[in-house]
């Protein structure tokens, strides 16, 4: 536990997987989508990261016990498509450069050479100061330039996005581009939101046409809904949780348990 | 002295022992409970833990000397228990996450291999916009759910708890579920206050009833007040100790001796 | 990708080259001078520098790929010097003392060792509250107080700067000095302005005059232009964009090409 | 230059020596008594430390040349002294803990076993909201309560101190303890001011008793004086500089060079 670890949880031979990187982020955009997909398909947990550079806390569960915070892959074999997902989410980012440059070439390493996989989707939010009515638009970047064929079919604006890709979304990519395995970053419009549902609708449909595979849209909405009750909610309960740090529970950190 | 240390002050053949690990945090819940469990029973300090990851500080001593920042083991033997009580309080936690993983690890570790341990307590606030005129509930949460029948004559309230589990309360539970030892986080409710005595007083109560052993609420009571004539006399004191950080001495951390 | 690394692009014997550091800090005087060399002069990628203690960042590119912040060393071949030009330039230092230290450690090293040379030009702003109508100074500081005299052609002021250099701008020369190189720290007087292209063209004509290499100002001027009005645009977007970290795109870093 | 370094400029056989340590820190009441000492005997430099743990930083000084950011060991031989003195200053202290734990470790390691030192003396102020006209006292900590009786012919305050000793001051003791030397924390009652020359020179005098060396203190009062003009004309030009962080000079940084 003194270092980034991956415990496989069994041995499996997957079909040619594609990952799909959900963490939490701006407007939580990529979290959102993995807490989704999880929801509107069968999956089975077959890895878990743990690192020490992730925040030192403890998730409370419901049945009252605990869960060291940590990243986990789920595979998702969807009878649609010939090869599998595997999706890649969890309840933090590591906290310091080094820890972000330690832990997300693992995952590459990891995805590479022990599940075989050649493409990755991060997801995550671009921050602008959007109109909160507009569709939010989504933006692609890729390892290569080239590959930007391959989403022809999609809505995905290619070489506007400006600035920095901050963490996992960003250095995933960049250390797949070192191995020689291709991807690309989708990233929602997003704005002031914490939890910004709408921009995460944008990115998995955009997500659904460039794997090809159909999304039961009204389980999604239902999630928008349903966080944005939850938002509300929290926004009032977060004025009495300002006190942060030191030992014990900390119930400011209490999202809904599809945002965790 | 540059890695973390556990120094054994002697090697002794313990019965079955408990850990109770009670160390600065939200409201000093834990803290207090440990002080109080000190100034209750007659211990024996059997080792020292130091680390480069706590705050880089030396306690003045009472009698002129000086003390490295740590923390210690204490043993206790009760006449009314069949079971060693091995208590572990200090003035502070690791300030890093990659501190803390290194730290809580070293602890599981010791207590399971060097003392032969199998039951962990750890204790800390739960921190709530609570009444102060209610009495604190007590939360728990378990490294296995199964284990709360255990605490059926107790009021411990489980699977009620939300959030995260900052800092030693909740790795050093982590740890232990990873190594197979057993163990309680044991949360008692606290709201603004920086020492909260009564939130302490409900989780000694019910620590009391999980392991079996009387404790005279008297001297607790005592605490109490005491804590809370220091506590004004402090922030009193504080309004004249903003600065911080540099060499020397520090009164703005002059807290009551029990609860250092 | 774990620890800081200087990857050459091709092997090149190089004639006795000096080496020009221009990277982001006060002012960012020396990532501006560092940025017009690049646009005046032919140059050519020889390594690059990839750096754990780099903010956890990657760059979108124009034309929808990526690049992972770095330094990089480009060849300069001026038909009008005898020595080659080794420029150094990128999106960020290191974000920790540890970190300076190690990553100024290995571009001396690989300047010396790898490339051969044996003298340094460290870029950087002095940060003052200077009147902003009148022309702004440039100060130096040297390895050797011995070396003012090979700068008696320029209007370079020696031994009137007071403080601390931070950052690459100083270390490199610090570790220069040790490694028994030469070496210039060259700073321009600047003060509130975040990117400060008077304060650089300032620079420059005094690095002009140091290595006795002409370079056309009217390109120079455009440039001060240019960033003076983007600057503003800069400033007009800066408003929307407040939120910081997480993941996903960031338009906020958004700065004009030539200063990235 | 990637690990704290100390390089011993020339191999000598001290007589007996004692460390007295004068860092940066509270009101740098235990740098402004380091300088004075300096000022007031003639001294040989005989060691360096450098550290990737101090702030990233480089000393521009008055001939035009540059230091690095570092501590240093001085030899003072006097005459009315059977034992060495060896003085220890120097612009920074480590920043992080474990920072702190390496350095002051290796400054004791190299006391004890390459200088054969056996007593350190450690300075630093004691933050209290002090009046001002009052005569600041002086308090002290020791590594063995029993040594307070070597201090008798003083009025070193003993017991009566509470709460904390950051960095150097503190850890060095600790350390000391833990190697089996000796030595004394004094600490300086100092306030508000960043600079606190009158208690610098009240911990000057009580060293001199202890150590049993006359100091002529017309030398210190000038110090007292310029360092309140200094401090003044520092002021003034502070609000100049607000700017931090970069690369570049930072003249904020300008203090007057005897308690540099």
């Amino acid at each position: 536990m003194d270092k980034t670890t991956i415990i496989m949880k069994k041995k499996l031979k997957l079909k040619d997987p594609i990952l799909i990187v959900g963490l939490p982020g701006i407007g939580n955009v990529g979290k959102l989508v993995a807490e989704h997909l999880k929801s509107a398909f069968p999956t089975q947990k077959i890895a878990v990261l743990y690192s020490p550079h992730f925040p030192h806390q403890v998730v409370m569960l419901k049945n009252g016990g605990i869960r060291l915070v940590g990243n986990r892959f789920y595979l998702i074999q969807a009878k649609e498509l010939k090869r599998d997902i595997v999706l890649l989410t969890g309840e933090a980012q590591a906290v310091t450069p080094e820890g972000q440059y330690e832990v997300n070439n693992k995952i590459v390493d990891f995805f590479k050479n022990k599940l075989g996989g050649s493409f990755i989707y991060t997801l995550g939010g671009y921050n602008v100061s959007r109109n909160m009515a507009d569709a939010p638009k989504v933006y692609g970047n890729l390892t290569r330039k080239e590959m930007a064929t391959n989403f022809k079919n999609t809505n995905i604006i290619f070489g506007k996005s400006r600035g920095m890709i901050w963490g996992s979304a960003g250095l995933i990519l960049a250390f797949a581009k070192m191995k020689k395995i291709d991807g690309i970053c989708m990233m929602g419009e997003t704005g002031f939101l914490d939890v910004d549902a709408s921009s995460a609708k944008a990115v998995l449909l955009e997500l659904s046409k460039s794997i090809g595979l159909p999304i039961d849209t009204r389980n999604l909405d239902k999630i928008i809904e349903k966080t944005a009750k939850l938002v509300k909610e929290l926004e009032k309960q977060a004025s009495g949780f300002a006190q942060l740090g030191g030992t014990g529970g900390q119930p400011g950190g209490d999202r809904p348990i599809y945002i965790r």
